[in-house]
């Protein structure tokens, strides 16, 4: 199996304007943080069903998408905690600008999307991160905190799939052209308090 | 909570030829059963994103989502064991055509969809029981024997959620409309092997 080589994908670091938003909004947050488990595990589930074949994503997407309903789980617990009810909630226009990068001809789709699937992974770890660093509740934090080595190794799932099914520079290439978009997209503050905002 | 009043809702038992046909193409069903727990999978989830704000439903269907995807496994680790290679396989009509007499508004259509999720865990229960009795392979009949316990409780959450939410005289008159459906659909054997054929 070949090596992760660069974890640091994101091409921009969040910036304290986020920081500052979900910290005054972390009821919110929280709730973001509860879709964005589900989708996750949607996610894998997809692949899995458009990829029957492909064993080894197979195996390794089962066991993400069991992690990613067991945080699914624990965040909703952490919202009965501090007696949020569950609710829809509109998403930021993140995910939906990403995968309208997607190329829709195979190998491309593939690619594009375990790499897409990756960013996505490697932003919510950077941003997990941030939340344990400065949310005010020490519980809360470390619940990010736990969270953060998860989303940093579901990072590397996508990453080594990518790497396992395409050439190392092919793929180097196009997560680069990616990344670019998706430091992009947050750029500007989204005004609603999100995960991806 | 209340009780589960009747847990034989299916209105017609599986015949002898679908058996015949089931234990002569042990391998195909093995692989149908495969897709089966990952599209089980995929319907939790699809209800929690419909239903966000479903305390009730959200909680219970994560725990159901997490066990159909340990299922999933199980059975791939058993295509495994067989050298059954992991592939795509057409569905049969059963699923469609059972979600066809879903009807659109709400709340019917939670009704009929927790409905008619419920008749295909009790179909699934029913058809896992014959594959235990008569499967010629003394390991794999085990194996399908400790997955009915769980297809039996699944009927059973989506069952106990449709009478959380509704009338139970509206449940049960509903429930007997598409059980007659459900039985309907399986009078003629569809000529490929699946769990549902």
């Amino acid at each position: 199996m070949k090596q992760v080589t660069k974890i640091n994908v994101l091409k921009k670091f969040t910036g304290i304007a986020w920081v500052e938003q979900a910290i005054a909004n972390l009821d919110l947050i929280l709730l973001d943080h509860s879709h964005c488990e589900l989708k996750a595990a949607s996610t894998a589930l997809n692949f899995m069903f458009r990829y029957p074949a492909h064993t080894r994503l197979v195996r390794e997407l089962t066991r993400l998408a069991q992690e990613e309903l067991e945080h699914y789980e624990l965040v909703n617990q952490w919202l009965e905690r501090r007696g949020i009810p569950l609710a829809p909630l509109n998403a930021p226009p993140y995910g939906a600008t990403l995968k309208a990068q997607m190329r829709r001809q195979e190998p491309d789709r593939l690619l594009d999307s375990l790499l897409i699937a990756s960013l996505i992974e490697a932003r919510s770890h950077e941003r997990l991160g941030l939340l344990a660093a400065h949310c005010p509740d020490p519980e809360l934090a470390k619940f990010y905190h736990g969270l953060m080595a998860s989303e940093a190794r579901h990072y590397g799932v996508y990453w080594l799939l990518a790497d396992s099914y395409f050439d190392r520079d092919v793929l180097e290439k196009r997560l680069d052209e990616l990344a670019i978009v998706e430091s992009e997209i947050l750029v500007n503050l989204y005004p609603e308090p999100r995960v991806h905002s």
